[in-house]
């Protein structure tokens, strides 16, 4: 199985560097008969392009999408979708020195020490730019699973560095550079450009649910819906730490606190996050990541080139100064791609969905 | 593939449940040529074996482990080594209602909503039971990677409830019933003392570390190595919760403090737990893992039964009132099957297990 | 994956060896609710195993089965289904300087190349025992297919060496030791003591017919189902040729004269043995295979010793003298297998099965 | 594990459509550090691209690839390698009637039931079109093999419908339309002016062998070589038999003909087409295939439409009418990348590439 696919009934597999002529990925198993249309999947990319605010990367891309293949008349026909996004604002600088240094905290050493070379331009495969496919992918899992399952999918930034975000409301995530659920991000506009001006870099931590999701989906032993979706989430750019419904704080609970009464009205509360055993509940789905600081920083920092001396390494291009900033949807689309994934395996062995729990449990 | 395997060159799929026949797993991809014997199994197992306190389950099973295949007079041939461990203290009671309603936090109810019915003795396959198979497997990986590339893993208990536990030396962490590494075990002994006598079950946390790792393991996109880590991690019982290196705590820093400089004499610091851009860094590898408490407790629950009726759920069977307590050598375990699934995986495609970085940073 | 599993949401994976202490199967993502006894895999094994004529092997093995997994008060779990079957008829003979040199036409060069030792008890892996397990497995797949789809699976004996087996009945196949479809096998009893005598071995052709399958089971490129069924019955041990349908013959016809066509009472004709464009047509599926003479023969041979020495190599074990005389259910159980896992995965995709065509065309 | 996708560690996924926007393919798993440009790519696509010749389709395709990833400054970095291929010539007439007719004999009966719907256009994804990127990522396998084994891959054409194709120098294969061994091919010219000018189509059998494979490469049970083989070969559009050395005439043989000895210099004969007990054994590996007619014929045929009504079916497209002409290419392809895969399979568990054994026995 390659090394670069996502899930196992329903496959993404994810192609491109940084600044080589195109991105995208490779969508196979999907179910026939859906629409879905290039405007569909561009609305997602959109919400995670590059450029949109002065706290992201001022590289100028479109990311526009173009359907390849396994769509016909607006409708998929079964067969592999295939995605491509051009990159157009490649730099054709000189990457000079640096392309022989490893900037620290970064994936030079490690590719370098794998392939015994690596593509230096901005990062190569390396580059958080690698997530639009996954987002252009989790479009086509987010319409199945809402028009099939009802699912829906958020997330929202709850920390960047050390300073919590506020919760007033959903609607707000949508409408500020943040992914915040706050009416006044001004606070927060300060703290990056503050950060941004320092020439630093900082972490965030962000929540995704996913509502709506039937009981049943996962397995028993290893390929857990927990698992699956800790390795999606962990396999996403500077994510360091992966939490399903209490996560850590669970550690300091007592079996009678940490329990999720059932009742009739459904689930009392919702410490499990939606899930027990490896197996979804019904109840929301709720995991949380922490994201480190963007490696790339223009204070200068102790390293070595490649052949063992030490440099002083300064990181000028362009970067996002928080990539948390820009995770929600890639983590809304991480998200979708795994049950969308075990809906399917879901349904191959047990010829159905997995079942609704009726109430809800309030999830905050 | 087999939702009940991990790893893709070298696969173990597990099989059994808790009141079952018998437990077990099959190898595959294991390379020829390596000496095994079936104590070098079993002394993996004993370290995992229940009724060895009584902190734990008295649950009273010699985990004796037979090799059917796979190996011949001594050494690895190459081909599957399947693992039997029979069940012999499978309890013949009557499940009675318990065998009909949903324990809370318990796997209970997606098992029952995924596959229509479930084996209620003992949690069937959701029993803590099944990862002997995994420990036992470990071993066969954690004595490859000891052989060939040096590579030594451990874990150790770090917070017992919200009790942090004390660090003196790695040589205790054997010496005693909690894997903790101090001499004097008293105060834990007596804080679980506490919870077994009031009925209640208590969460925990670990760390497991690899040392020795080259750099070149894993990734860059979906399939790396953090992604692989926190898959198998994620995938073990009642585990909420993984962190890389900093984990949460990376989110609160700045790009310079969360920075490793690399420097001639090896990393200075290791806040990114060894791994980087997918790929480890041959600095140690450090994972941490929250886990829950034990859902079966002897104190009462709300609970409903499969027909919808609420019930009150009293669990008075075996159980360990801390699955943290005995989970250090299953972290280990899974470690090592990550890696050397990894390092087969480098070697197919690179044709080299990747670089030894001279200095080990010190990770504490 | 392991490479020994066969299928993808139905996924069997083999171990042991012929001499060692057992051999077997994990099954993995059977549909849950299914009735399953010993007895409904043993009646297949029984179908297979040796010593039941003067005609192959004379090792006794019971080849009885034990189910250790997956199966709870005789219904499938959803959960592994781990089959095994005790070798009990192990010779502990000196394998002295056999064990030491390559039989020709044997497996026993390609694993020493391969893995750099062999067990040489019997041809350790390479020994056809090692399709019970498959043949146990197949028996869960014949089942459920036979519930679910109605499909039927047979297979015959077509030719004997160079003689070709009439067809009386598909009736006379399980009443003789050679899976022919004639009442009077005294020419083909003849013609295999003929070569038992000599001490040489000889080929055999067999055909494999699935009935009832829907259309719909397969993939456009490369795992189409005729590529799974040739993936499957090219991976049994002796097996040299694959043909679907009209096989080999196919090339010397015109395309009107292969054209089947589609009738309102069904398809006139079935030159393409049920599969078009990988997928299936609900038309009979029509298997055909090759089966080399058995490579272990008493006459002498010529042939290497480990060093490099030419040596003459006569073998006097216990052999079937024609492998493809036990074949018949091996090739059912492997079509099976491909089968089910065909059903799986379309209805992971598709959400059914496919469909069924109304007529069907007499195939012979 | 998708079903578009060929291989395990050097794993290719294939997409598009015959009249979509484009074809292509994605290679995961490629080691670093080889050189790699279109022109080599290239080279392979104009060896089965369209209308280099009467006797093929017409239509216009250069078949222009373009590298989007995995290659930096002419060299592989290890990344996933996409590979893309625009079509040029679709047709943008009115499919009418047969959009909704089935043609027998061809793949549109099982798709629509299937997928419930199916693109029309030059029979969407079930065109020979979709087997150029199979040929572009085997141009990778093909220089790989080459330059790290030493192994070459060659095809010809043996039999164009019933007519035998001699053999003089595999020096002519690339110099006629017809990948046949021999200088003069007006005969072969003449028989297939009187298919077309009939407006019928005619099968072929072909031969595809592989020289200098080290023996070591495949497995024992299921993923073995020759199994991995026929996968490959039975994958393709319209093979409907595959033989490894001997085939079907191995079973006609007994033990002591069959059997290929072993000698200081060399094996003596080839009988086994350099696979045994799914091994390599480093004689030549020889592979035969039969592809049926073209179902695509312009001679009226019976069959039905969507709706269940017996209509008559013409085509009238631009098509191959024997597309075994064009597979010579494809076949070499395709037993390059399973080659690759197995070889780099072999180096994952063994660490080696098997061995060469001395003296390449004739294979003719």
């Amino acid at each position: 199985m390659s090394s670069s696919s996502l899930g196992r009934c329903f496959v993404v597999t994810n192609f491109g560097e940084s600044h080589g002529p195109a991105i995208g990925c490779v969508i196979d198993g999907c179910p026939p008969g859906m629409q879905l249309t290039q405007e569909m999947i561009q609305r997602e990319l959109d919400r995670r392009k590059p450029g949109t605010s002065r706290h992201v990367t001022q590289r100028q891309e479109s990311d526009t999408v173009e359907i390849l293949s396994g769509v016909y008349e607006g409708v998929t026909t079964g067969t592999p979708i295939a995605l491509l996004i051009r990159n157009t604002d490649q730099r054709s600088k000189d990457y000079g020195a640096i392309a022989h240094q490893f900037r620290p905290a970064h994936a030079d050493w490690g590719y370098w020490s794998k392939f015994g070379h690596r593509d230096p331009r901005g990062g190569g495969r390396s580059s958080a730019r690698l997530t639009a496919p996954t987002v252009a992918a989790g479009a086509v899992a987010k319409t199945w699973l809402k028009e099939n399952l009802g699912v829906t999918i958020r997330s929202r930034l709850t920390h960047l560095g050390e300073t919590e975000v506020g919760f007033e409301s959903w609607d707000c995530v949508n409408e500020n550079a943040f992914f915040a659920a706050v009416s006044d991000t001004s606070a927060l506009e300060a703290q990056m450009d503050a950060v941004r001006k320092k020439g630093d870099s900082i972490g965030a931590r962000l929540v995704v649910e996913a509502h709506g999701v039937p009981a049943g989906l996962g397995n028993p032993v290893y390929h857990r819906l927990d698992a699956q979706i800790a390795y999606a989430l962990m396999g996403l750019n500077a994510v360091k730490g992966v939490e399903i419904g209490e996560g850590f704080a669970a550690s300091t609970l007592t079996g009678t606190q940490n329990a999720d009464a059932m009742t009739t009205a459904g689930f009392a509360s919702n410490h499990a996050g939606g899930i027990l055993g490896g197996i979804s509940t019904s109840a929301p789905i709720v995991a949380r990541v922490a994201i480190k600081p963007t490696p790339s920083v223009r204070l200068p920092l102790d390293s070595l080139d490649e052949v063992g001396n030490a440099v002083t390494v300064s990181t000028s291009g362009r970067h996002d100064p928080c990539v948390g900033l820009r995770a929600a949807p890639i983590l809304e689309a991480l998200v979708a791609l795994v049950l969308m994934d075990a809906a399917l395996m879901q349904r191959a062995q047990c010829g159905h969905f997995g079942m609704i729990f009726d109430a809800e449990a309030d999830e905050n």
